[in-house]
């Protein structure tokens, strides 16, 4: 093991209940502390003394794109490509639509089943209502790269599979679209912030992602969407909304779409949100990505070489090569939501389960470290040495997230 | 005067900073003091503890349809019928696609200046991208009526206008919109928890509103979104996101509609900002919205009345007649723009402006009454008895909302 110095401190920012062990940033990061004196400062000055005056005192006009920059920062786009807002199916929708209008001739809009289902519903309405005579092509994620042709009018793809955790490689598909005149959208949720992402020099256009995974900005936290500085200015917004108008405070009564990212704004921001957005990415300050990436993958390393010696019941998930491995680990087992209930229920571990046989974990080096791996496969192996998953209890499903 | 003890009541449940006369309650409400304590809750116990377990155990999923009940309540609508989330820019969008898949022969959207510009820039949005052959069709409001007929395709209004706090008549329009089979959507932005609004008695299908404003929940506070009972089953939604889907958990690659008003829903809640609007809605337990509506006629009548007789260079942009006005009252004004700014800077009195010459102040009865408005009137009065607004300095605008 290599020493992380810089995670050991960042992991000392976050507030994390003494009695879980937590596998589940993939899905709700846990609280940067800096983030409660943020939101009293939010609502117990900002909104409370400053009033209407806190949009332009306290820069809350501001945040979507003051922001925007900083989380740009993290996944390789320039300043001025970045903006927030909404949600990330909101966002998916937005995008979609610009991609479009790029191959008005073609019909066809690929995706995987590796995508998250959203932004396959997101799809199904815009071409319900909007591009009626196109086609939604949904194939395995092993087959996107030989379905590349110049029949494909856009191409709307997850990075990183929220099941499995299998990763596309965004460059090569990315250069091959652009050869093929192929715009593409990716989706970011389970990148920004835990893998290796380079928008601009990877030469991608269209990309949105949320922040409440690993970006640790708290439950529902807003979207965030990257257009290129080459295409921002040929897109009609479908969603054009008074934010991203020219010249919003005129309240002129026609459209006119605003410069660069600022077309891709909607409506008034969600300031109390933007608050924890803002404290949450503090906790980024001087991290290198390249270096998180090693430790995730160092992390992951051990997790599944522990997992896979000692629990012969689990079939890892994901895939065993790194590369094609964003920064979580999969296992199936035919009874994994049980499993997933006994690890929270008697051990504290969280972690989560979907359908229909997949136990995901989230290796988090901001605040993970190697004996939370340890402890998380103590937990594990106690679940399968005791058959713990064989509690009828543990059977019945609630819905999570 | 009335005595009105229960908003001397309602009154204590904000804080109200000392140094402030505030009369921008249809922009941006103040804070009910509940919501510091709920804010830390959520931040600091529910996030922070429960993590990815809030979702059901503190039932951050249910929030947007629970608190939309209890907005329901306080517009008339019945139980079922309202949900929450995203801005009143993407929930206009999803009424008037959903209003116009009913009378697809027809070709003109009907709208009128007094709208809110995001409405017309959505609606914009939607007919350049989704129906491409209808007209935008933009007049007087006080052509409405006489412009109804069989060649609507849908009818976009604001109940309450922005700037001039003109009020339309809902009820005689929406019968008269039903007689001739014109869906209608409202948008009540200025509306609820302002004027007394009786959606399903009167025959309302769509109507859409924001939080932030005579709601109190904060800046940028979730948008709520009603469709009658009946209406419901009908939609295909343009905006198909997973949460409102039939079984958002079961992770399908086909949309499948939630049943009834689930189905406007799109993406993950923002619960931080959710948590805002449930405390803010407790200071209306027990208020009657008829008591409500006669005290805000009340007081503004007395504001108008003093402003009136004392100051001759405003003249009265609202409506005389109380029927016709919502909770607010403007004025013309050459230098609106620099009046307000010698308000807010010399006397603390917090109103605005709106072009080109609108002084708006709202009339906020749950924690304004006669001597906030005596007050008021006295603050206008030194502005113009000592051209205060004929400072260089008042002249410079800055973008507010």
């Amino acid at each position: 093991m290599t020493a992380y110095p810089e995670f050991e401190a960042t992991r000392a920012l976050f507030y994390l209940p003494s009695d879980v062990l937590y596998f589940d940033g993939n899905s709700l990061g846990p609280q940067p502390l800096a983030v409660r004196n943020r939101m009293r400062c939010v609502v117990e000055e900002e909104w409370a003394d400053q009033l209407i005056r806190g949009w332009v005192g306290a820069h809350w006009m501001d945040q979507p794109t003051l922001l925007g920059d900083r989380v740009g920062a993290l996944i390789g786009a320039e300043p001025g490509t970045v903006t927030m807002g909404d949600t990330l199916s909101i966002k998916i929708f937005q995008l979609l639509s610009a991609a479009l209008q790029e191959q008005p001739a073609r019909k066809i809009v690929l995706s995987d089943t590796g995508n998250f289902p959203t932004d396959l519903y997101m799809a199904e309405g815009l071409l319900k209502h909007v591009h009626t005579d196109h086609t939604l092509k949904l194939i395995d994620p092993a087959d996107i790269e030989s379905n590349l042709d110049e029949s494909v009018a856009a191409l709307l793809i997850t990075h990183v599979d929220y099941r499995s955790g299998r990763m596309h490689n965004m460059q090569r598909i990315t250069a091959r679209c652009r050869d093929l005149g192929i715009p593409v959208v990716w989706d970011l949720a389970h990148s920004a912030g835990a893998v290796k992402v380079e928008l601009q020099r990877w030469g991608v256009d269209y990309a949105a992602g949320c922040t409440y995974k690993y970006l640790n900005a708290g439950p529902g936290a807003p979207a965030f969407v990257y257009v290129s500085k080459q295409k921002q200015a040929g897109i009609e917004p479908i969603l054009s909304g008074w934010l991203g108008h020219q010249q919003p405070f005129d309240f002129e009564s026609g459209y006119v779409p605003g410069t660069g990212i600022e077309r891709m704004r909607i409506g008034t921001p969600p300031v109390l949100s933007f608050a924890a957005v803002e404290a949450a990415l503090g906790v980024w300050d001087g991290i290198s990505i390249d270096r998180l990436r090693a430790r995730s993958v160092e992390l992951s390393e051990l997790f599944i070489a522990q997992v896979t010696q000692h629990i012969d019941e689990l079939t890892l998930a994901s895939p065993m090569n790194s590369d094609e491995r964003g920064s979580q680990v999969s296992f199936r087992f035919e009874h994994g939501y049980a499993a997933i209930q006994a690890l929270i229920h008697q051990h504290g571990m969280i972690g989560d389960f979907r359908a229909p046989d997949i136990m995901r974990f989230a290796i988090t080096p901001l605040y993970m470290n190697e004996q939370d791996v340890i402890a998380g496969v103590t937990a594990l192996r106690q679940v399968f040495k005791h058959r713990q998953w064989d509690n009828p209890d543990y059977r019945i499903r609630a819905p999570v997230t």
